[in-house]
């Protein structure tokens, strides 16, 4: 069973469904079976910084009810860049290196960092600089970390997109309405193309295809012309002009606009078409509440292995999941391998195969 | 099983969940059991207006698969208010003349015409003034029809309204947020007042109790110096300043302004707190796809109770639902006792017994 | 705000959903607006039993996340009669008496029960010979408590039952079968009933109308010859033949005969009919999970209610549920109308006007 | 665009989710976007042995409301095995010739057959011999087709198991019990053994894993000796004890045996414990309704790569999922590779690491 160790976990980034299912599965397995200690960090690298570093004792009678719960019960930050913010005191210390301090004021034999592509690779730079023997755990709604096919928290958003497009039908045929569903990924339409062929849309646009706004209005228009007086439309929350510009909410909108991209693309069809839009964002309900299945299953999975890789030493890795098995890759070749929707992705070819409009 | 019939069936209004039960129970009782003729109105009144009026047959199986569907396969619109608004076809008739000619041209005994306060008060003028036969079947997710302990719709858009705030729970928690949820109800609070409460929130605030901001802040403060950093709050469309003003999108707004009172609210928390705030307009998802199970029950029960009205000669009627039962009442006294939320409801009560702030 | 108190509350009888919802606002009004004491008894009345008496202290705090929380974190039984069982330790001392002791060797100035028709009945009586300030909530599944349009855990019952026909409709089509659920309802069909009407049965069986099996095989044969070559049956735990006996599964069946009335129903198509049909007992599932928010509302409600009840001195009475609002009834009122399916409700209509069969 | 091409679609086995999608995504792009004819045939290879041939013509039109939609709307059978039955007709003509007749008298090009293990290995057969372009779809909710990560109608199962598994784990708590859960499975245990890891099963028991009921019963005493006076066991319709015999419903039980696998295990551990058992038998409600969102997708794809595998003239094929791609598969590599769980696999690793105990 190996010599004892004291583990820390941390979850970074924006929330979503599975982070709690990680940390039951991490404390099942290393003090259920290893018998180590663990100790949730809080704030993500926030509670590192803290002196004394902020963290609460993890059992399995503490976690056992973490299976189906969204968020993270170790909370999480959107600012945790160490090499972008002042310390939480205010002061100019060098962050990065105070949490590799408090990594070291804990004792802690390894760290488990559960995070987006970013995060990992924040965590990873601060491991490599600070001593910190890490394992990475991927987790984001967008799916856009490389070398897994599945991250933490992306199925369950699929599910809730596309349980909302199930609703928008309903409501857009009796109203004979262009109904148009903002979701969420500003660099990847991972969301937005998988929920768009499961929710039966008519209309996907995402940030790694550029559309032209006649294309859509034409789509609309042969539905009409066939009877199909409404259509669904699934935007990401930043779309790609013909022109090549990215446009979302932030950048490109004056303050007098109203919404994101979403009501963009419904001033453009109205512009252009007689259609009647209504646009609904689906904003921070899509972060989840009650996993789905494969998500916990995958969190369950993912923070087993964690504890496995610690237990034989293997750091500077990541856990991934490729055919409903764990794989183990470098932190770095996850990072370098950033996925974006390619065009010649299955999902693409099924949607042009189902004929929905991708905007090109 | 008394004389053949002719009857003719509309939706008006927004649509929501359980119409398309109302349809099916409608003619499996009316063509099923009696063996009458139904005819379904297109558009509501637009298509009694349309010459031919537009129609179709109605029978057991065009309309089995219609239980569990939401919207209406009529279709509907809000802009049917014949005294409102000139013909389709641009001229300026008397459009509620030719709403009841369109009637007696369909050579109908009957007209079931499903649609909510506004809806029913002007179908019933309608009514009178064309000699048509009239039973009505209350339907808003507002639940704001008097008479009747639910209309249809209410029960699928509470339910979805809660899974939301379900879900926001979690990501509140994990960022130490105020999550803000917008729901519908221009006029009446319910929804928010049931979901709020279903759903946890903290905060509730509707048109019907003036609310102060210090208040709100009070309550997310007292949260916070237990320990609870974070706060749910559930907002209706419109809302009631201290001075009694009512504020919503449209009245209050300026153009430059983002979004509707959910956003309004958010800046006022931040300005008075330092709570970090996130806004959720929930829009038409809450209008439903899958209608939950107690809305089949109560359109089921007022198709049939409706047609058991036609059958025995009954006019002028609405049908209502109380205690699980249904009953009949004049449309005039449903009209007349318009039910916004009353501050000695059960629910204002309960609310405050669990110690969620309702502004006030 | 009165005098301070000291309150305890069980749980009795068959687990549901809402149960964990009472106790959540019993505990939010009673100790955050009251600043009462609130004792838990740990399943049921025997937690009265032991000694000393078996409870926790319930606080905001440890109460908070039971909203949507199925069963009850008191735990309950099904052999609490004291009137029938020994006592837990084996001796013969007098169980009812023994339960008044803990009441009053507790301190309590008043008991909350939450249970079904018997559960109410026995703890009346416990009440009234050893001196108890009792307070009744009305649980069951099978809402066949009087007085009260619902009990908790029904509605959560109904639209678990509904959405497994839902699940069953496919696959009876897709194999030309007909397929029979069975549900909860020893006594009274309402889960039946309901189901079956919101799910879309064909044919509804409940111990309230005796059945011949002879309609049940008719309306199956005549959906055939329209070519709907399958059927939906929803059937009670318990049904009544045309001789008008019961029909359960431990009253009439044999050790050899393979399961419950949906087993002899099946048995009995098959006899009288060439129809392929399979059975599925929807068994503990239906005792729900995550509470819907209709029995949210209404176990919120009803703890509020108790504890004002409570407050105002008023005792031997159940809270109760009158089209959206509460009221209360002497518990011995409630009792004595116990509620079976009446062949005069809506609900019965309904279903004969959709052409369901109901046997007779 | 390539030739004009006439296609036949048929759906074999046990009904799925999923089914319908495919059909829907073949005939949107054979007739959309390649303006071939889609036939569907009925009844799996039944509707080709009767004559005529049973078909129905497949439109956009009349196949896109499906993605949601459970079941299939051409039908299937379980007793399609040509190489085992009489013909429909009672004669004892070579059903499988008739079938390979019934192909060629339609004038068919290609024949996309959606089926499991055993259907796909019976219309390799028929193809190689009767002269049938086939190309292969993967369906079964048991998830044991090899080659491909996932088989249409697996994720909506375990979607439906695990929810029945987070319903369970509130009565077995409110009552101290030892809640089983039998779920499909008879080969292959992967349904067990996903939702057993998603619904935080205690003791997940499979047919590739042989249990001794001593380990079963000790895992239930240690949970009792931590305060868990609850289990929650998950259990495939078919297991394997110590000898290595295979335990199913049919093979093993007497007649005067009650019930499946659940049952048996039920009464063994009465047997062997003191603990109270209630056993669930979840049945045909696993196959599904509502569709979750990835079979739709997994469906769509499949759908959209068999119309491209024809148009391109590979046949004898079987489209396959892996890594949310989609690859071809020669047929008879994915029926030689049948896939049980194996005890390398990571959910396996994982259920050990969350101190499941699996039997052995």
């Amino acid at each position: 069973m190996g010599e004892h160790k004291r583990i820390g976990i941390l979850t970074s980034g924006g929330d979503c469904a599975g982070l709690n299912a990680v940390i039951r599965a991490v404390v099942h397995h290393a003090v259920g079976n290893y018998n180590w200690d663990v100790l949730g960090i809080r704030n993500a690298t926030l509670g590192l910084m803290q002196r004394p570093p902020q963290v609460m004792h993890l059992t399995p009678e503490n976690t056992d009810g973490l299976l189906t719960m969204g968020g993270t019960i170790l909370g999480t930050t959107n600012r945790g860049n160490p090499f972008a913010f002042p310390m939480p005191d205010g002061t100019e210390r060098d962050r990065s290196n105070e949490i590799a301090r408090g990594y070291h004021q804990l004792k802690l034999d390894a760290l488990i960092g559960i995070g987006g592509d970013g995060s990992l690779a924040i965590l990873r730079r601060l491991a490599q600089e600070g001593g910190i023997n890490l394992i990475g755990i991927p987790k984001t709604i967008d799916n856009d970390v490389g070398a897994t096919e599945c991250s933490i928290g992306f199925d369950t958003a699929v599910n809730i997109a596309t349980e909302a497009l199930d609703r928008l039908h309903f409501t857009a045929a009796s109203h004979s309405r262009v109904m148009i569903l903002e979701v969420m990924g500003r660099d990847a339409g991972h969301i937005a193309l998988n929920a768009g062929i499961a929710g039966g849309a008519h209309v996907i646009l995402i940030p790694e295809i550029s559309y032209k706004i006649a294309n859509v209005c034409r789509k609309i228009r042969q539905r009409q012309d066939r009877g199909q007086n409404f259509s669904i439309v699934i935007v990401s929350e930043a779309v790609c002009t013909e022109s090549g510009e990215l446009v979302t909410k932030m950048e490109q909108f004056g303050e007098s606009r109203l919404g994101g991209v979403g009501q963009y693309l419904a001033e453009q069809i109205s512009h252009h078409s007689d259609a009647e839009t209504r646009v609904t964002v689906l904003g921070h309900i899509q972060r989840g509440g009650i996993s789905s299945p494969l998500d916990r299953l995958l969190a369950s999975s993912f923070g087993v292995a964690a504890v496995d890789a610690i237990s034989e030493g293997r750091y500077d890795r990541m856990v991934a999941w490729q055919n409903r098995q764990i794989v183990e890759v470098p932190i770095a070749e996850a990072i370098a391998n950033y996925r974006a929707v390619n065009p010649q992705d299955t999902l693409v070819k099924t949607a042009r195969g189902l004929g929905i409009c991708l905007g090109d």
